[in-house]
């Protein structure tokens, strides 16, 4: 725990501490400045100023028969190398947030909390305070307190000016509303939500075809892309919970599952939610990937295959539904005030598979 | 997540997958194995089998008033090193569950399930399975579930061979129960309990001086040592929680205040767990440090103020309780078959700060 004032991977010798290779006063610096940040979005199950061993969080049970707790850890993978690469810091932490708060959504769950590693090689204060503003700003707008976390300094594992950065994530959900995809059958709608880019997946794969294929800048901006590649590849990944928590408590049931399309895009993700003896078929035509995934598939030479397995194509959430909710909910998306949603699909008696027509 | 049989963080395209640098099969085979290790960890509070979005428990709240969740974020830090060198990795995960239910241990919590995150260049499926069997195998024996995890592979984040790993525990404490040293005050007595080691901290120094000024091997076994310093420096990091646990629950109230002694020692962390207007007489006659300590503080020239804020020179963690009940609870730490606990000091007035006398 960091929460100490000074991070515990920083195994601090006065001494013999610059021959080591850690610098205490920056992680001093970069604690106090993440201190800051992460009180703000305290909320009221906060227990534990920063400054204990563990951070302490007492959920609001009432009105639950049955609390579960969901979890899940996450990375933001190699989409930090855009952030090196241009310098900005204060989004991947954004990107973080926002894919667990997504993945804990899926099964029905508001979250609580979010604890963050952030691991160096050596500390900048201003690039840490970077990136936990990051989460810090995401956390507010989720409502999930940023309640811990650890800052490592380990001489010797990352290159300069680079880290590795990831989330835990805790949230609450009453058992009887746990979503588990069961009550999906054939003729059920799916409908897709918007993407706000290319989130945190694929972009192995992107950074191959953009920098070690074609040469191109973080400031390129090729035709057909409204923004140069930069701000493309590091646009974070949206947080769906501000569009569907209110109709998952307004109408308990309508939505029968979820899946947030990471790695494995729409073909491995929708399958995660279904039903033994039921898959789904995708209508390509009823939305335009985005210009940066048409870019990247063209350039690429990826196939279409290929690219509905390694990136979201436009499609970072699906919603199952009865086809009698659908065009009432497709219309409650719309007039959110956020991006909403599309008819993208329907199930179809077969295998836990998903088809493109 | 990893849940979904295949990690996130391989951003997976068949095509250009081995151009990009990531390796579907070993991820799915790492993947394999990682499930049946955790599954063996599973409480009865585990909902979800590995394979949904994010991991369910549900707490048993029973007798709690007022349940509290207590979680903690950690790393291995630079320990890391140790097990590459060796090529031993299924001790590093066992310290940091360790590492981790100490953590909340010492606010009262008792550990209720575990996160991993694990990150690589390339996974070595090997490697990811004994790293993850030594999580596995800490959780079972602190009665912790290992609920789910992600396994990154981050072509070009790490040198081969090599990997970071970061954890999150999450814990429950009822709120009346919650340790916060509040209750000390001068006359109390801090009893210490025997490391097992360096335990997580002091090891870029450590590593420093064995390696970069002395040229040793990790085979070498200088005088006074009696292993390997690769064995010696290996040792995992020892949980408190089958020790202190049952003082907690038989006794409340008799254990004032406990402190896990990590990076900083008994120096900075003991302070942890005062209140205002008391500080630490720590009797340094009243324990002899194990022979790993005086050998790194001979060889590196540490001074005894810089050795006990880099090291933990044989104590792990402290109790503070008051005096009539001292007697009793060594007794009763000493009978317990485990490595049990002597008096190394007393409270005294003052500011909160350690001396040693």
């Amino acid at each position: 725990m960091r929460n100490d004032g000074t991070p515990d991977g920083s195994e601090v010798s006065a001494t013999d501490y610059k021959a080591a290779g850690v610098d205490i006063d920056a992680g001093n610096e970069a604690v106090r400045r993440i201190r800051t940040l992460a009180c703000d979005t305290f909320t009221p199950g906060v227990l534990s100023e920063i400054g204990s061993f563990g951070g302490l969080f007492r959920p609001d049970l009432s009105g639950l028969s049955e609390p579960v707790l969901v979890s899940s850890a996450d990375g933001v993978g190699t989409k930090l190398k855009l952030a090196f690469l241009t310098g900005r810091h204060n989004t991947v932490g954004v990107d973080l947030v926002n894919h667990c708060v997504n993945d804990i959504l899926v099964q029905g769950a508001r979250p609580l909390f979010f604890l963050d590693y952030l691991a160096t090689g050596r500390l900048s204060p201003e690039i840490a305070a970077d990136v936990v503003a990051g989460l810090a700003t995401a956390c507010l707008e989720n409502g999930c307190a940023l309640i811990g976390g650890e800052t490592a300094e380990m001489p010797g594992f990352y290159a300069d000016g680079e880290y590795d950065l990831a989330g835990f994530i805790v949230g609450l959900v009453d058992r009887g509303h746990v979503l588990d995809g069961a009550g999906i059958q054939p003729g059920d709608r799916v409908i897709g939500l918007p993407s706000s880019g290319l989130h945190t997946n694929g972009y192995s794969l992107a950074r191959h075809i953009v920098f070690d294929r074609l040469h191109l800048s973080a400031e390129a901006r090729p035709d057909g892309l409204d923004d140069p590649l930069g701000d493309v590849l590091l646009q974070p990944h949206r947080s769906y919970l501000s569009l569907v928590q209110p109709v998952l408590s307004a109408t308990p049931g309508v939505i029968k599952g979820l899946a947030h399309i990471t790695g494995g895009g729409l073909t491995d993700n929708l399958p995660r939610v279904l039903p033994d003896g039921v898959g789904v078929e995708i209508d390509r035509r009823s939305w335009i990937p985005p210009a940066i995934f048409r870019f990247l598939q063209r350039e690429g030479g990826v196939s279409e295959t290929e690219a509905f397995r390694t990136f979201n194509m436009g499609i970072g959430m699906t919603i199952v539904c009865a086809p009698e909710h659908c065009d009432e909910l497709v219309s409650r998306l719309q007039a959110s005030g956020e991006p909403g949603g599309v008819v993208i699909g329907t199930v179809v008696a077969g295998e836990r598979l998903v088809t493109y027509v």
